[in-house]
């Protein structure tokens, strides 16, 4: 998938160039640490606008984004939805679960029929891997990744690493836990190329079962993974460590016997304050939501002064804005 | 729920201040006259803007209202969203029924992913009574009760205001006769402590077995409701009434067995021209929507010169227009 | 339903008017020659529109579109939508299919709902022939038909005519072919009516189980079609043919008993490349879409260079800023 993502024949930002010249945002692996902090920094002037007294500004009028979902979504469709109306685009929402599935229409069918209904954007969730390429490669729209399947969800980890870096400042040698289930999580995937590509020492932590099968002790094979470590015991994991995500455990992988208990899933991986007190002091704990309570975080750290769970929601609206903006950008 | 609804810390708006202070919209029971004289009297100022060749004020340009539904409903939505368009304000509509409930996300977890959004407003129907008292409790959110369960529905009982006032005038010492399934009614209950407030005479009506236990002939238990008369007779409730209220008869209601058959009920509480000639000459007849035509009201009734019941619907946008302008006044 | 249709009691345009005097869009039987050639300039004034840097204009600024589908449909409502928006109305989409219906309301209550929260424009789909002339005679908003049961879809065909006038210009003496599922497409039935008035040759070609009834070979009933050629075989349908559409063919007929075999129908009625050499060289090549391609069209034909199908989709939201617009038009 990678491959194909950088046969895309999009400009690949050259170090020196300070502006953007992708097309489409489809992964992180496919960005340079420059454009990734380039991202970061217009989040940056984005969140100026939203604390204003009115936080829009119309660099996108005349834009549609279109939010195409074909699964369920509350946040990150409000976000996108959010982020494109603060910037004056229009927005048209397209819930695909069913109705259109049920037509028999095709992914690409309806993508082209976007393009010719005259959208600029295209804001896509998909349960299959690599939806978003295929898009990407049969459209002239500006196509964002909003979660393909196992594989990929680039604006959670921005939104993550902006955070982290609003926070931590400069993330190079900074240690991030991802703990929980890394084998089917588009959310572990995209931040590991991230955070290592802003220099951060990555650990995923998680039982055997639920790692990615070249990630498991005594494989070797070739992941689609950067170099990063793991860690089957969390305790271990959580030594010294700047900050700390837990992921949300679906419960059907339970039911598919991944899993051997939710009780011992409790007992090994919650992160609790016990565990944290491991991590440095005043380490950040993250969350992609929507949360588990009890199950992969404990109440009590999920609510407490280090967690930082609420803003990543607010500061996902503008990282989405800077997405849109910079993407858009060269035409509007 | 009312004395938790007291204790929410909101100041309450004092009876000389004519400015209003409140931050939420959950009941009547917790207006003071002077508050409700407020809203009718903006809700005024709003149908004026409404009669414009452009209907449209930019008020709330740059505020956030959320639409979050965990019932379907397409007029009190639709006319929400309308009034919050109204105002310039941008709307997201977030459709809970299921997709999120499945996803085992709690309320809270989604009114604090709201809030963290940047969205100021949230208009929430939930199916469980007091579930928008806990919203406005966890949040700094303005939060609108657009229905919760059975048990309030303020914004419906201010349009149901507005368009009696407009039509009788001062409201003290009026007859308002409420029919039908007044136990399951949260319409009902919201205009009982309306009513009361501004001074009318408040009669519920309806078999026995639809009356709120405390409120059944025998009973004397103190009901959370304001002092009120109960009449299990229609044609006698009638009696001099200045306006009669149709409730939605629930057809699941008869499942359950409180209803021995939709004959009797129709026989014994129908709103027909028969019933409406023992009320005032000119008694207006309202209904909340939709309705059951030869149920509850017949239709000759229904579409009457008495009715108001379009105008009710057209008064619904100025009212919510009149909330959620006074609820964000002090900030826009 | 046609003579119902012109009970309606709008005034026709009378052929000298330049302007435009009709109150709904209901179907294209009832348009003059004249008024079809209003929507289709008028349509190519909003491409104007669309080409532009900031392709809006506010000519129904505080007009209040609502989109009421009680079928699924993703591209009709989203260009509607764009086309509304594009001219700066605000747009309320309610999804009737499921929820109001499961409540038991009524089709005019709902419409005189609509009406009531102040919209000035309904945009109807509806699985029952003849839906949209009931809301018509039973409101004042502005209806448009976005297609009822069996019977019309008028935008549809509007806005293929639009792009086939594009093409061929002056569209009298002009040999358009239809394929596929006569019997049960509105698409086809408002096509033959706009095609004709303009003085094209419409041919209808499908299996005689698939033809109305009235067409079928052998029957003389006067049908609520105009005078038209009926052919069974394609090959000869396609003789000279200077456009060919293809209908989708929906499976679910098959189940009804009405086609032998989706292989004996591909066999003799999908539109191929063999079959596209038999038309004028260059003819067009329609489809309303969704396709299943490989059945009604073969891939090869679907994205030839023939091929007009994703313009039509760009077209269809000119055409339905003409038709908001020309509606509206006295008012806004």
């Amino acid at each position: 998938m990678r491959s194909e993502a950088r046969e895309l024949g999009q400009p690949t930002g050259v170090q020196e160039a300070p502006a953007w010249q992708r097309h489409h945002l489809l992964d992180l692996d496919e960005l340079t640490p420059r454009e990734i902090e380039l991202v970061l920094d217009t989040a940056e002037a984005m969140r100026e606008v939203l604390s204003r007294e009115v936080p829009r500004v119309p660099a996108l009028r005349g834009v549609t984004v279109v939010n195409l979902f074909y699964e369920p979504s509350t946040r990150t469709r409000a976000s996108f939805e959010l982020a494109a109306k603060a910037l004056g685009a229009d927005v048209v929402n397209i819930a695909a679960e069913q109705s259109s599935v049920r037509k028999g229409e095709s992914l690409l069918d309806t993508v082209r029929t976007i393009e010719a209904l005259g959208a600029q954007v295209l804001v896509l969730r998909h349960w299959q891997s690599g939806a978003p390429y295929l898009a990407a490669r049969h459209s002239r729209l500006h196509v964002v990744n909003a979660g393909d399947g196992w594989h990929a969800h680039p604006t959670q980890a921005l939104l993550d690493i902006y955070t982290l870096r609003r926070h931590l400042g400069d993330l190079r040698g900074r240690k991030v836990v991802i703990v929980g289930d890394i084998a089917h999580s588009r959310v572990a995937r995209s931040n590991a190329w991230g955070l290592t590509a802003l220099g951060a020492r990555v650990v995923l932590c998680g039982p055997p079962t639920l790692l990615p099968p070249a990630l498991r002790p005594g494989e070797d094979e070739a992941a689609a993974l950067p170099p990063l470590q793991v860690e089957t015991d969390l305790a271990q994991a959580m030594e010294g460590a700047d900050a700390v995500m837990a992921l949300r455990l679906q419960r059907e992988r339970m039911e598919g016997g991944l899993l051997p208990s939710l009780r011992e899933y409790i007992r090994l991986y919650q992160v609790n304050g016990q565990r944290l007190a491991r991590a440095r002091p005043g380490a950040l704990v993250l969350h992609p939501g929507p949360m588990n309570e009890g199950i992969e975080i404990a109440p009590e750290v999920a609510h407490s002064a280090q967690s930082v769970i609420q803003e990543q929601v607010t500061n996902g609206v503008a990282v989405r804005m800077a997405v849109l903006y910079l993407l858009t950008g060269g035409k509007a």
